[in-house]
């Protein structure tokens, strides 16, 4: 469990549904090895900040486990916990294809010309998620469709999730991508190469405001500033009611080798520089067109169509 | 001169009034050395797109050269030559130093409180100029005057020279800086923590629209969405009455590799991955709050103000 904690840590497992199975599947690791299972799920739940999913796959572990007796439950409590991950597991599967489903109704409907042009951010493909992701998946299923003409793959500084991962992705599937400096997004967005933006989320607030990862902001406000749609695909997993809206997200910093250090010992940046390395961004509501969950498209993104979709239940 | 071309398109000398002087030796060092003037400043003019200085400074050392004879004139000719790169880097300085007094002005003005808190982007200082500098002389001299509460410095993908540079110039001067990921300024202007945004430029257009290193027009986006001042700095002699808006500014990309590769060899994207490397910015002119010229600041930026700014004499 302190190794997966200090993996969730480092982002070395990253990607927010997945950190809801590195959660249940940790709680269940922790059953299974006698632990101390109310401390792993403490660790594991804090390892990072403001991850909806972290929190909920912990949750959902740790009742299996309690409701299995516990402590006291021995080897079928144990059972319970990673039965309860391996559901998980499966549901993510499910919600990510639901998610990809309603994400092209949705560019189908943006976009009605097809051939989209698309720039994303961060790594939100098969890496992040136990199905095919969130943002990625709707537009691997875009260019599986033939109508991808173009993935613009923001690199994501500092840790370059967009260059390494949701490169390593794109090429994989053989999809037409080029990946950019996050600051050109500016001219790209301004030279009409963009048809819409389309990003994951760490947690959705409940008015809709989203938390990214750092960069995501930037986009929304270009977005908005050249009239571009700005499209977060997460499943109502991530969607936290405690947290009204963006402002009640805790400011939070990572370390700041991340910005200084290309990799350890290899620093870009003078030797005892301080660097600003926010945790996270958020993205107001009032600047995402829509959110795509598993239960729905919530477009206008507020308070209410996003409880109406996160209540709604799923298709039988 | 081929290693001096060589060394202005791959970045090694850059900064828009240093590219003035490069140009300008260069022409001293052709006609020294007994070289084709004419092929070298054109070798010399092409070697950056969009670069007004160095369109300018190769100017000035070849009319020099031409009024004492050119080719026919020998040694005199030369002599010429190298005297007006001189009479440039001289002038470079002194324009330095009012636009840093302009700066400062300009400054006080916009923010009375003084102890300000100022992000920046690129490398503007020493390095990239035969005096102090354009906006980073103005932050030094603010500095020095108490005034810089907080240097945020934007570390300027791809080629990092907000980290390297920048970062560097600011640490040998004691300033209190932090190095952050471009799209970590976001979050920063969110926050409230910067009170403007203080950048050079790579080129001025007739109407005032600021050709910048990639990376400049977003922060100009997000400035705006914020109400924070962005203000430019740069010496008349960046200014390209030829180039009328930052429409008719050319396209250009620079290699892809300086995106995918850290350093050759060291490549964070796939093998194959194509990048989008735009090889500048383009802000227009309704983003921009003040230009800082060394004969005074145009505010608001048009073209007007613009003109009759460069055609003012200077102070004598």
């Amino acid at each position: 469990v302190p190794a997966l904690v200090e993996a969730i840590r480092s982002l070395a497992v990253r990607g927010a549904p997945l950190l809801g199975l590195a959660g249940a599947y940790g709680v269940a690791l922790a059953a299974a090895r006698g632990f101390d299972v109310g401390e792993a799920a403490r660790q594991l739940r804090t390892a990072r900040p403001t991850m909806a999913n972290l929190d909920y796959g912990v949750g959902r572990a740790v009742a299996a486990y309690e409701a299995a007796g516990g402590a006291a439950g021995g080897a079928g409590a144990a059972r319970a916990a990673l039965a309860e991950a391996r559901a998980l597991h499966r549901e993510d599967e499910a919600a990510a294809e639901r998610m990809t489903r309603h994400g092209q109704e949705l560019l189908g409907e943006l976009l009605p010309g097809g051939q989209f042009r698309v720039l994303t951010h961060g790594n939100t493909g098969a890496l992040s998620s136990g199905g095919a992701g969130t943002a990625f998946a709707v537009l691997l299923a875009a260019h599986r469709a033939g109508r991808l003409r173009r993935l613009w793959v923001a690199e994501t500084r500092p840790l370059l999730q967009g260059a390494r991962l949701t490169g390593w992705e794109a090429a994989r599937a053989g999809m037409p991508y080029a990946v950019l400096a996050d600051g050109a997004a500016g001219t790209l967005l301004a030279s009409g190469e963009v048809d819409a933006v389309v990003t994951g989320a760490d947690l959705i607030a409940a008015d809709g405001s989203a938390v990214q990862p750092v960069g995501g902001y930037p986009l929304a406000v270009l977005a908005r500033h050249h009239g571009v749609p700005y499209v977060v695909v997460a499943p109502v997993t991530s969607v936290a009611p405690d947290t009204p809206d963006g402002r009640a997200v805790r400011p939070a910093t990572r370390p700041g080798h991340e910005v200084t250090d290309l990799r350890p010992g290899a620093a870009i940046a003078p030797v005892g520089a301080q660097a600003y390395n926010p945790a996270f961004d958020v993205t107001p509501a009032e600047l995402v067109t829509a959110v795509v969950t598993d239960r729905g498209v919530v477009e206008p993104v507020d308070r209410g169509n996003l409880a109406a979709v996160c209540s709604r239940s799923l298709p039988s």
